[in-house]
Formats: structure tokens, sequence, C-alpha cells
């Protein structure tokens, strides 16, 4: 019978996380059922995401996170005793899992990390990395020679962000929050950093990339954020992974257009016409065709001479027309 | 040799236009040059992205606009006298056309538009059909029984989109500023409809879309579109047309993070990792290997012992972390 402790969140969060937030307390881990494993906790993950997530658990509900610990008794041939895995079991010393019951990530065995430290499956090599590696490769999509801007730049999943857009042929500048960090990313190929501590932002990224940024990885939201979007380049791409800067406001008060994005998985994209003139015949030659079937209606607030033409122009930003605004000569 | 009128943009826009903006001037219009035709308005269009447009040109600048016109004289073989023509020439009477120098929307000889008015050649048959069909289609790419909230919707490129959206099959809520154009839209099949000015928009929409929203088309931005966007589903899709609530609006005061999807077309996708799930150790085996090449660098700050979680998690959340945070039991 082992005995484990593990993390109760005590107290809900308000502001900037405190002590008396969480509880430790001791638990008898159960007897072990067909299809499970146990697993003793070696490295376990905190993360920003676990601030947000939280709040949509009651006080009392174990802290959530992932961890890589040893197979120490074993049910399932697929997780043998011994071996090291990666499950998101919480935090906690010693767990039962049932992989059946995970539906997002399930727990895996790790592959063969050679002589690196086993504690990168629970970062660069697990959630982190992947994080980094297909939220800015399939979100950004990013070209050689195109300006990259990551902010959290020193953090887990920034850091790995940047230097993969090194290894596809970007510019790269890093936003972190102290000179000790601008000067590691440097020291790992970063083109450029800015301390938002200590320099202006939106001045000293006019200066390293005066013709505007094409990919922004987004970790903090919040004012940061604003002031890179305001600097990107036509059809850049924004791949928000986070709005850190953002999680310890007040729920009800906070302004986080950012945040929905991120939880809903949503994709926001203006556009111009102008992007599909070479279909331009094509999309009359539908409506048209809808129209004559009866399948689409029109309707035009017509304004009768060219003299009205500022009236039928103001009246229609009032909301005056229904239909076409158009002006008769 | 002809005298034409045409509209000047005499003073800055500030609030709401007024007709002090405008003035109305005459002018001499030049001769023929080869490949030039000359073109008499039929049909001027007045659209709201001309309140901000205009505020790249100094006073003084013709008005910018489509037009319908027909071909008075030509030495353009493409633009034959007599013929119907569509051409962005701005708030002209008598226009020199070049077609040649326009970098866009290139003058074009309407088609054949059969009984219908020649007016919608500025309409629904030209740049407002065209935004419709393919700023929904392309950006929403909607699919049969999503709902489809569209604001602006009794306006020109709105009451399409509804009603391309009811043509694949959607669920359409639209939104609009009276009662009759409510009215309308449901004349022409839209499903339910909210009168912003008088019904409360999120209270409304919760009971027309209970389960939310799947795609909105933005003609509005503002307090409308962040009140939509709140009820977004995940991968919900927003194609951002416009955002005419806030055009008139002080230019420095403004907070508008939607404006800037449209001028440059960018593009908003948050991501949560599990959605490559079915590649997961793709991007493992990737970023070991990097790794090991020498090519990727990782930190990580360790905390040592089981008990220190939730300080390594204060820590972190405050940035006093670099690479990866993780604790060590």
């Amino acid at each position: 019978m082992h005995i484990a402790k593990k993390w109760i969140y005590a107290k809900p969060f308000v502001d900037e996380p405190t002590l008396d937030n969480f509880q430790l307390v001791e638990e008898t881990v159960p007897e072990l059922q067909d299809g499970e494993f146990m697993i003793r906790a070696m490295y376990l993950s905190v993360d920003p995401y676990m601030r947000i997530y939280t709040l949509s658990f009651p006080t009392g509900t174990t802290m959530i996170g992932g961890q890589v610990g040893q197979v120490i008794e074993s049910k399932n041939d697929a997780f043998p005793v011994g071996s090291y895995a990666f499950a998101q079991v919480g935090w906690r010393t010693i767990s039962v899992c049932d992989p059946s019951k995970f539906e997002t990530r399930k727990p895996y065995v790790l592959p063969d990390l050679g002589d690196l430290p086993l504690s990168l499956g629970a970062g660069a090599l697990g959630t982190v990395g992947n994080t980094a590696y297909f939220g800015f490769l399939e979100i950004c999509k990013p070209k050689a020679n195109e300006v990259v801007v990551v902010s959290g730049a020193a953090g887990a999943v920034g850091s790995l962000v940047g230097q993969i857009a090194k290894l596809k042929g970007c510019r790269v500048i890093g936003i972190a929050g102290t000179n000790e960090k601008c000067q590691w990313l440097k020291d790992v190929g970063f083109d450029g950093t800015i301390n938002y501590r200590e320099e202006n932002i939106e001045a000293v990224l006019k200066q390293l990339a005066p013709d505007g940024v094409d990919c922004y990885f987004d970790n903090v939201g919040g004012h940061i954020s604003e002031t890179i979007k305001a600097q990107m380049k036509a059809f850049g791409r924004i791949s928000v992974c986070g709005t850190i800067s953002m999680y310890s406001s007040q729920p009800v008060k906070v302004v986080d257009p950012q945040r929905d994005f991120v939880w809903k998985q949503l994709m926001q994209e203006g556009f111009s016409v102008h992007r599909w003139t070479d279909r331009w015949f094509e999309g009359i030659t539908q409506i048209l065709a809808w129209i004559k079937e009866g399948k689409l209606k029109y309707r035009e607030t017509i304004t009768e001479g060219f003299e009205n033409m500022p009236i039928a122009f103001i009246d229609m930003m009032k909301g005056g027309n229904v239909g076409k605004a158009i002006v008769k000569v």
C-alpha cells in the first residue's frame, strides 16, 4: 500500500497566485485494476495554462499537470514496470493511471532519449516541444527570410519557436523581461531582442524590423501583443499560443480579446476582395445565375442626382440604406 | 470639349461625415490619348470603405469610388463606344480612363446583364457581390447546418452573405438596426434577426443559437462584434469584411483591434496542441534529432522537491524561469 502526496487547488486564484491557493495532502494509492499502471513522478511540469484551466475546477481538485515518471507497478502490457512514461495525472507523487480514461493527452512510454535527461519528456520532447513545433510551423507557415517575433521568447515554448524559426531561415526577434534572458536568446541565435521591462517595444521593433513583421508567435497577449500586432505586415500570421500577461487579472474585468482564439481555436482573417481578382467573373457569373433563378434577392437604395452623393454617402454611413446604396446620376 | 463635375474631399473626416467634408467642382475633361476611353457615369457606388480609405489622401483629392457608366469616346478597342463599363474612377460625371494605370480593380466592360438593371454592375454583380461571395465562402468555408451570423446584415454585402449562407444549407442570423430591415431579412430567408438598437444582442443570440456560432461575417466591428465573437463555437471562423461602427470614431482614440485584419488581411487562429495528436511523435522525433545535431538548444529551470511545486509555479508565472520550468521530485 502506497501513501502518495498531492497538491490540491485549495483557494481560487484571484490575481497573482499565492501560496494559500494550494494545499498539500496525503492519499492512499488504490490497488491496481486490470489495464492500469502505477507511476511514480520524476519530473512534473508547471505551465502557464494551469493558471487559467484550473479556474474551471472546484477547489479541492488535484492540481492539473503532466509528469515524467517511472512505472512501478503495472497491469497494462504497454506500460511495463521500470519503463519511463509521460502522464497527465496532476500534481501527484504516485498515481494510478488507466490510459483508456484520458481523452486528450493519453499517457505514453517515452521514446529512447539516449543520453538526454528524462526531464525533457516533460518539456522540449513533449507537450512543450510539440506546442512550439506545430503551433509555429502549422499556423505561421514561415518562409525563409521572413521576420518572426516571439513574445515570452525566453520561456519554454518561445525559446524553441525562435530557434525553429531560425532553422527555417527566418529573422527572429525575441521579447523577454530581463537583459539576462535577452542575452541568452542572442546566444542561441535570435537576431534581435527587446527587453519589454526596460525598452520601448514599439520603437525598438521599428528599428529591428522596419518593414514589419510576418509572423508573430504570441505567448503573452495584452499590451505587448497589441503593440506587435500593430506592426504586422500584410498577410501576416499570428499564432496565439497563450496570453500569460492576462492570466492573473480579474477574470470579469479582463479585456483579453485573444483568449477565445486559444480556447476555441478560432481563426480570424480579414480580406480585400482584390485577393480574388483572377476569379472575378466566376463570382459575378454565379451570383447572376442565382438571381436569375430567383435564389438570390437584392435591394438597392437609389439616390437620384450626382449632386446628392454626399447625402447618399452620409445617409448610408448612418444606416439609412437597405441593400446596396446607389446614386443615380 | 467636355466639362465634368467631380466631388473633392474638402475637409478631413472627424466623426460622422458632414456636408462640409465635400466640395463640388468642375473640370475640363482632357483629350483622349491612345489606350484611353471616356466614360460617362451612370451608377456610382458609395460604400463604407470610403470613410476610412479617404483618410489616406490629402484634402483636395477627388473622392474615390466605382461606377457603372457608358463609354462615350474611345481609343481602346476593349472599350467600344456605347458599351457599359465598371470603372473605379472616383466621384466624377465624366472620366478619362487608361486601364493600364489601375493596379487593383481594372475597368471592365460589364457582362450581358439581360433584363437586369445596369446598376447591379456597381453592386451585387460587381465588387459588392464578389465581396460577399468570396469573402464569405473562402474565409468562412461554411458547412451545411452550421450557424452563420451576419452583422450589417441588411447592407449591401451582408444581405448577400446571409442568402448565400442559406443556399449552402446554413442557419442564418442577421443583425440590423431597424425592425423594417429585420423583417426584410426574414422575407429573404434569414432564420433569425436581431435589432441591435432595440434588443440585447447577447441574450437574443443565446436564444437563437444556444450551441454557439460557427461562422461570423463581420461588417461592423466594435461592440457588436465583440459580443458575437464571445459566442463563437470552437473552430469558428470569422470573416472580417469591415468595421463600420468604428469608422467615424476619432482615429486616435479608436479601439478597433479588427481593423488591421482587414487592411492587412491578417489571419488569427488560436490553437491547442491536441489538434495534432495524430502527429505527436513526428514532432518529438524531429526536435530530438535537432537537439542531437546541435541545432536546437534548450534550457530548464529545475526546482527541487515536490513540496516546492507552488513556489515553482508562482515563480514561473512571474517570469522567474528561463526555458522550461521543471520541478524535480
